[in-house]
């Protein structure tokens, strides 16, 4: 354990937080509103096209913390590995980790580690903690969503939940497939710094746009409408989608997000999504309506034929380990 | 995973940060130091006499914060679940971690489930981490201590690793073995309002008294001199280690620490420590020694027969999956 600690991570992740190597790092003061979140990553494979566990297991905290608007500052880091894992995969693993904090200007400042015996785990799993500043005039959630609202993507859907399955499950799509895993923290930035104002930031991860729209939907008791032919798919992910039988609406991404602003918001709030290459393909898809008589939450999707197909909650998970 | 949280999560973690059930917990500021620590829990078996991995995971990330002074105030929980736990053993743990946070006065403000194929897992693994504030004046470390100092640990040695070592292997003392696991900051707490001043404090977990004080040494660049007549250790406990082969100085504990600090400051501190249940066999152990000319950081163990005993530091682990 000692050498692990002083051989692999310290080495990798050092800072003047880390390398006190006390119980706890000791942080200065956050004075501000403090976003803090937790995520697990168990994806299989560890290493997919576009990504790993360890470049996940930090975006995909930093992005929780971006969807609040907080500018992500320090991670902890907790890992699990199975015994006989080799030392040249954590390395490889925990060289990324090491990459996409500094990438995203996070620190990491503490961790842990614990071994579990040959066939109690599955490798590596990786629980990542992160905190962050909330700008005092940010306040976003669903409580925010009015009807009226539109419904943007932040790009193309699907990719991330595609590459992994073909990685797992061995399968050779034609096309570029890769996974959308990374960073938005910097997009977000730019919104709250352009004056942008938002209701709700939301990032597309398990269940896809779909289950996303529906959480929303009931926590702000609204309904929503949204386009199908609006949303973009790219071909590479609506052709493995068809032979696998499975729905893109529905699929995880991973640098992905919807966001719901007033109407008067929108065109500045494109321009500035359409600068940022991990958001170059956002789009308008729908809009936020009030609730009908009914007051039950709805998520309308309106097909190029015409009719309305009413996207509702998958009740079980579509595609396991894919985060 | 709606099921999950809707029907036991939520509804035992409570509280206006999470149920707000948004990508982050949003806290109030932090005007002070604010400490970080993160642990990952995967003792086997889940339930052991004294605790579970449920308070475990509470009480081990609320005296990482209580050994730097922190003020223990907010938790996230990652929990990585193996397909087929029954889910009245999720109910049990997460009722035992909602009820162990409570006695803390500490709040679970966010979390994540994941979960794992069968056989990729170990029924339930956790991974908590903790945020706390630091009074201003108090600055604990490796870098303060001195020689002079003297040694206090908080109780009797090596009732966890034991009490759940004996239960995983179906053996069965005699005695009353129960694991030490408990929470510290109140004692802690009660250290600092009464004015001590310490050096540094430092829980005795993994690799246990002997394995923390070479680390301790090895930082702070010091030797330290024990009287192993002086080290509390119950007889039960001490009993099942001959019986074993274990060495009750390096095994774990999961509710004892080691306090470090000026000769002055001794009597007071161990008055403070004996009002309190959980540290009320509270000893004066040894103390700390300047570095001889071999500048060689040591551990010296005098024995009863006045012998001096070299406590080095273990090559392994002692014992797999205690925490």
């Amino acid at each position: 354990m000692q050498r692990l600690i002083h051989e692999i991570f310290q080495p990798a992740f050092s800072n003047v937080f880390l390398n006190s190597m006390q119980d706890s790092a000791i942080l200065p003061a956050l004075n501000g509103r403090v976003a803090f979140t937790t995520d697990a990553y168990v994806v299989q494979p560890l290493f997919f096209p576009g990504g790993d566990i360890g470049s996940l297991a930090i975006f995909g905290t930093v992005n929780d913390l971006a969807m609040q608007g907080a500018k992500p500052l320090y991670l902890s880091a907790s890992f699990i590995l199975e015994e006989g894992l080799p030392m040249e995969t954590l390395k490889r693993i925990v060289t990324s980790m090491a990459s996409a904090a500094t990438s995203c200007g996070i620190q990491i400042v503490c961790g842990d580690t614990k071994v579990v015996d040959h066939g109690k785990g599955d490798q590596i799993f990786i629980a990542t903690t992160g905190i962050g500043l909330v700008p005092n005039h940010v306040d976003w959630g669903p409580h925010r969503i009015q009807p009226g609202d539109c419904l943007l993507v932040s790009g193309d859907l699907g990719a991330h939940g595609i590459a992994v399955l073909s990685m797992r499950e061995g399968l050779n799509f034609s096309g570029n497939l890769r996974s959308d895993a990374a960073p938005l923290h910097q997009v977000v930035s730019a919104l709250i710094e352009e004056g942008v104002t938002c209701h709700c930031l939301r990032d597309l991860t398990r269940g896809g746009l779909a289950t996303v729209l529906n959480e929303l939907a009931m926590t702000s008791q609204t309904g929503m409408q949204v386009e199908e032919t609006r949303i973009p798919i790219s071909e590479s992910v609506r052709g493995a989608c068809e032979m696998l039988g499975l729905d893109p609406l529905y699929v995880a991404n991973e640098g992905r997000f919807v966001l719901i602003l007033p109407q008067n918001q929108v065109q500045t709030a494109l321009n500035i999504l359409k600068q940022h290459q991990v958001s170059h393909q956002a789009a308008v898809i729908g809009q936020v309506l009030p609730l009908s008589e009914s007051r039950t939450p709805f998520i309308h999707l309106s097909t190029p034929f015409q009719t309305v197909r009413i996207l509702d909650v998958l009740s079980g998970e579509q595609l396991p380990r894919i985060c």
